[in-house]
């Protein structure tokens, strides 16, 4: 059978390749890691001639992050909920009918995504998604969406796949974090004390949120820091209008007094070294050898 | 007025010298970055020696991770509640009545500190803390103590200084975390969103239960991933008994799996080739241009 379309599954690190025949069905498959990290802009021309050279004079047709700032041409996300007819209608077009870009989608809550739209719409057109209409993609950037009618509605991204690898890279856990994962014990019990945070979701919308001008670059920063101190401070569970005495230096105290003001507490500042100092005196006088 | 005491903070990056009197006032205070990690296990002798050269020949007191496996004399946990008298009582003579090292604390819930006792304790002794009993140390691991007639009951940490380091240094957000932090509405609406979760927290736990000896190393990365998957799956909010549709390898899908069992839901794993195939077809039929 002959090829019909090549498409490419075209993220930033890698990237796969697909010769598709007139039904669909795969011919010829293949990954590498020219991921849009790995090429220069002028490059995707002759990566482009160059795969026609390998599967035929085709159409291609390309989903991902190549259609980002970073790839070849960024085009612009499309609003929510939108279907595949919709989806297609707004292929953006490298060469009229030869060469095109699926557009990625954006969600007014605050989320983007780039070629996850193709897999959740065709999971829906396969008819391989035989229950309701949630989807989920883990990996580096967790991506959940709602399916209405055959149609993208809502969808949130969550960071978890990267804030594990960073973890394991860069933390203080690094050295606790390097047995095998499998769903046993220690999985499960994991998962129960999670359940009721949300965390990773939350960091991930703030570059959703630069990414689609709802808050500046130079805000983000405040923005992370309020919410990791406010996940911090909601997870103490003190009673309203309770005093926490905040043992810091005026900036760092001065922002957990805020943030025990918005969860209903009151606070006090107390300079750590003071009460540093008075305790080891306390402690002098209190030796017994 | 003679020195009486020297008092060391001893952290793992830096510390804290002070040069007390009898009335537990500060003669002289310096800070330098000779924390534990700077240090070799056998040099402590010869620092406590110079300190006195420096200061005077008196008794020396030490706390932090100086106590630590990683310290000078590894000093065992003491258990909560603990007051004043009874960590004194618990002093680790290097050399009986010259050369101590306070003991950390661990509580039975699976958290330690090294250090932060001799604060929390001593806002108590010095009437600084005119509120109720809750107690806070900001830092890149926040600890919060509860006091009880002047004891440490309840305490807890939460990594969240280091978590926003290593999303400033290594992750995704770094180039949108450049900006200085404030208390501003950014700030604030971050605390908004932060409050219902307790992910920095749970994560601190890890390294304390194994610490503890609650879970081996080699359970960690089970746990952690099962603790930032349910903090996913917890996050999305489906209702019982709804079907998740997971796209993604076997592996990594039954992990979402088993987190979306837990949570009350129920799934299938499909394959994230064929759905991306599916829909690149689709779309390609779906075509206009």
């Amino acid at each position: 059978m002959a090829g019909h379309l090549i498409a490419v599954d075209w993220g930033t690190t890698n990237r796969r390749v697909y010769l598709l025949d007139e039904g669909g069905q795969v011919l010829a498959t293949a990954r590498d890691d020219r991921g849009i990290k790995a090429m220069p802009r002028s490059g995707y021309l002759s990566e482009t001639a160059s795969l026609r050279q390998r599967y035929g004079d085709l159409p291609i047709i390309l989903a991902g992050m190549v259609g980002s700032a970073r790839g070849w041409i960024e085009v612009p996300y499309l609003p929510c909920p939108i279907g595949l007819g919709e989806l297609a209608a707004g292929l953006s077009w490298v060469e009229p009918g030869r060469t095109a870009i699926v557009p990625g989608l954006a969600h007014p809550d605050g989320d983007v995504m780039r070629g996850e739209e193709v897999q959740f719409l065709g999971a829906h057109a396969s008819g391989l998604t035989t229950g309701g209409g949630l989807l989920c993609q883990p990996g580096t950037h967790c991506k959940w969406a709602r399916l209405e009618q055959g149609r993208i509605g809502q969808f949130s991204t969550a960071m978890t796949g990267e804030l594990f690898a960073l973890l394991k890279s860069h933390s203080l856990l690094a050295e606790f974090l390097i047995g095998a994962v499998s769903d046993d014990q220690s999985f499960r019990d994991g998962v129960q004390d999670g359940l009721s945070g949300r965390l990773p979701r939350d960091l991930f919308r703030v570059r959703a949120a630069a990414l689609l001008g709802h808050r500046t670059v130079s805000q983000s920063a405040s923005f992370v820091s309020g919410l990791l101190i406010g996940h911090d401070v909601g997870g103490v569970g003190f009673d309203q209008g309770e005093q926490v005495s905040i043992i810091a230096d005026p900036e760092l105290g001065g922002l957990y007094a805020s943030a025990v003001r918005i969860a209903g507490g009151k606070s006090q500042i107390i300079d750590s070294q003071a009460v540093f100092v008075s305790g080891i005196a306390q402690l002098w006088k209190a030796r017994r050898s």
